[in-house]
């Protein structure tokens, strides 16, 4: 089954914080049914590695063995230009903004050109609104009542409509900026934010995750961060008379 | 989440011979998330009802005490009118005739006025052709390579498809800014980029221009444009030391 474009090795899972190395070894073994070939950990709870390996099966086994852990979040996405959240919780912030069917076909696209991840939180906990300023999109699982899947579960239903993701959508995969890029950028607007007075004494992050929730869902491009890095070294040296970088 | 004339109390999942209590557990739990409320089996090889609940959840547990257990396959499919098994193993007689979202719209159809059951074989062996004989159409997950699915996942990959068929479930669309706010935002942004020299003598619309090339194909929300908005005005205010509008 082929997508035009369509690059399952351009594709990584992200488990933050999974608690059970069963899950994890359950997640590689959905990784190497669905063709994905790319699965992280941030902070496992247990690291496990014989649970993790009776799960996976042979046959997923050195997705295990290859697996990257990280310490933290920021890390393991450095690499990515489009990170996909998953979450089961609906709030202010954290509206679904794809079902798994049309992420997939996004993602679908995207690998064509560019790395991208989707991210799982734990098992009891999910992923926080802080975890979720990292991401770009974010994918509910539609359910009936019981919202709660299994974490291997949404894995594997995430991976699966990335599998069958055959969209005749020919339109190009633009290049995205990485979050190199774009880590960089959010911090140049947040010195440029706080030099014109948009700051919030009792939240600091109050402006920077509003600029995050909404450029980081606009697929930005390497001239358009250069663009808005562009606009806050203009503002940065009108406000401060000098040069800021 | 309504199809026209799904009735998901008409779908029923069978699992037959399954060896391990923590699948079917786990199958109930795919069961309850996606709307289904009736799980059978068939011979299980340990009924083990506390392996069964813990994997089921509290949210499940109804499904695990209302289970019917049967001594035989015949017995099982007997008040079904179609019967869709599910298959891995290619071969003779038992070529799938069904992805599982061509089945899921089927049984959607079906399942108005007739009940259906989708039949999963045990983790090692599978569906026999004996098994098949007893069965309306053939299934099979699409999978890369590695065919075999971990039992329980293919339950959840099969429910999920029938929870979402014949929807057009999608994300739900956001209310975009109009040209009347975006217009202004332009010509605020204007303001902005000239009082931080961001101008180009012989191109005056030179940056405006890439802005709105940028800004363009984002499909901003009005509270983006206010986002916008709110620091032109702060950074009119912080180079020119005046109340800008």
């Amino acid at each position: 089954m082929k997508s035009a474009g369509k690059n399952l090795d351009n594709i990584s899972i992200v488990l933050n914080e999974p608690r059970f190395p069963e899950n994890i070894g359950a997640a590689a073994r959905c990784c190497r049914n669905m063709g994905i070939s790319s699965l992280a950990v941030v902070r496992p709870e247990l690291p496990d590695r014989e649970k993790m390996l009776k799960m996976a099966t042979h046959e997923a086994a050195d997705l295990i063995e290859n697996m990257k852990i990280y310490d933290s979040l920021p890390e393991a996405l450095s690499g990515f230009s489009h990170v996909a959240a998953t979450t089961a919780r609906q709030g202010r912030g954290r509206r679904a903004t794809h079902t798994p069917r049309e992420a997939a076909e996004m993602m679908a696209r995207l690998s064509a050109k560019n790395r991208v991840a989707v991210l799982f939180g734990s098992e009891n906990k999910g992923l926080s609104n802080a975890h979720l300023q990292y991401c770009n999109s974010i994918i509910t699982i539609p359910t009936s009542g019981f919202r709660s899947l299994n974490l291997a579960q949404s894995v594997m239903v995430v991976c699966y409509e990335m599998f069958t993701a055959g969209t005749t959508d020919t339109a190009p995969a633009p290049r995205l900026a990485n979050q190199f890029e774009t880590g960089a950028m959010y911090q140049h607007i947040q010195e440029m934010f706080r030099a014109v007075g948009l700051h919030n004494e009792s939240n600091p992050d109050y402006w920077i995750n509003k600029a995050r929730r909404f450029l980081g869902r606009c697929e930005l491009r390497s001239w358009e961060v250069r663009l808005i890095r562009g606009l806050c070294r203009h503002v940065l040296n009108s406000v401060n008379g000098q040069s800021s970088r």
